[in-house]
């Protein structure tokens, strides 16, 4: 999916939500048992149930790698319920050197359809760079996570400017706003402002708003632009709003309650 | 395996080779078809001719991941292919916030029974603390990898030291020898002594000596500590050694003839 066709839906829907089908056997629904058997089926009816509302499907492998080869076909079965006007991420976190980068781009883009790949910077431009080859395809990297972590490296003052910020400098340069996004864990005013100053153009990738508990209004508030430019992506709050037969409607109100909230900002 | 049993191991073969089987289909040997169904018995061929030199084997996930399910099926077979009593590595270069990377450290600890995984630092310290939770296995962190683009973050200057240096020092204290080994693509004696001199008692898992041209002896004589404490990788060149029929014969020589430069130093 190009930019203008990711635009065009976020438009259409007035929504940049982007859903995230992180499926644990151990939280599905009572109606189901706790099978790696009815991921696929827990992850068509919330697909069929938010789609209205999503413009973006974000899968993480590691939820399905957990399963084996079995996990990858289920993977493999879930990309294909995404209907093909949504804009599909496999969240990967890959990388690594340039020959081997080739094989993970080959994996998510052409034996699998994704639209785009999430990547770790810390290789630097050969072990990005094979991705941005495939036409229409999308690296969304790491830049600033949600996670504690954090801290550690991606807070580091590296000259005038800290870690995360020399890889959103670093890395934009590799591809363009065609073929690249960042993950940006960012929920509050001051630091979406102070990133948006680094990366105006660019589409953000937002985890954290819902279950992790970022403000939503702050992120389309400070990190949108002229574009939109965000997909802010909800898992837990929109795929486990319910636990009972209900589950799928629940869904599917979650996700059209977030997308009522961003329809503001559009 | 515990790092006693690793070190007895390296005693007992005076060796400290892991070959790496990234095993591409179109360049197996003659006598195999470009078929993904060939991976396996080429592998199981490999590991034959290879397994009285080698002590470890290393699988690199993009490998088999470019086939998808049943890619990842191959690399399920190949891995047990490998004989208990070698040294396994996932090389994955995986790393994500702490409940995901919670379910890799299952995908390839528990559902496979690798003895350690690659991790990519950037994410900080709760997105490799899961992994260092499963007794007798470990984790080997990027540190200062072997590509042109490790320019790019890993020779950063943060402070005092470099960001691969701040890396070394930081995720050795997440865990210690026992559970935790660093990627070091360093050939040169100087860099060796000098990652020495921060990391001295860990295992280093240094890729890049063969086909892309590091110096053995150099890697041993200054990255050798008195456990010797050194895997040394090498891919093509072992498994690629012939494209004929020899090609297990010639694999198994190539994994000979390192292994008798290794014996001197062990």
């Amino acid at each position: 999916m190009n930019r203008q066709e990711l635009i065009d839906q976020i438009r259409r829907k007035k929504s940049f939500l982007c859903t995230g089908l992180d499926t644990d056997i151990n939280k599905l629904p009572s109606v189901f048992d706790a099978s790696v058997d009815n991921i696929l089926p827990f992850n068509q009816s919330i697909v069929a149930a938010t789609k209205d509302y999503s413009v973006a499907y974000k899968i993480n492998t590691a939820f399905y790698e957990q399963y084996g080869a079995r996990g990858w076909e289920i993977m493999e079965e879930s990309l294909a319920a995404i209907p093909d006007d949504c804009f599909s991420i496999a969240d990967a976190k890959r990388g690594d050197i340039g020959n081997t980068s080739s094989m993970y781009a080959k994996a998510f883009f052409e034996n699998m359809n994704f639209d785009a790949v999430t990547v770790a910077p810390y290789m630097g431009e050969d072990s990005l760079r094979p991705f941005l080859e495939f036409e229409n395809k999308w690296i969304i990297c790491l830049a600033l996570t949600s996670n504690a972590g954090h801290e550690d490296f991606q807070k580091l003052q590296v000259g005038e400017e800290k870690l995360y910020e020399r890889v959103l400098n670093t890395v934009s340069k590799y591809g363009n706003i065609n073929n690249l996004m960042f993950v940006v864990g960012a929920t509050r005013a001051e630091q979406l402002k102070h990133i948006r100053s680094i990366v105006p153009d660019h589409f953000l990738l937002v985890p954290g708003v819902g279950a992790q508990g970022g403000s939503l209004n702050e992120v389309a508030e400070y990190g949108s632009n002229q574009d939109c430019g965000l997909l802010v992506n909800s898992s837990r709050g929109i795929i486990y709003a319910s636990n009972g037969e209900d589950y799928a409607t629940r869904a599917g109100k979650e996700a059209a309650k977030l997308q009522s909230e961003m329809s503001k900002y559009i």
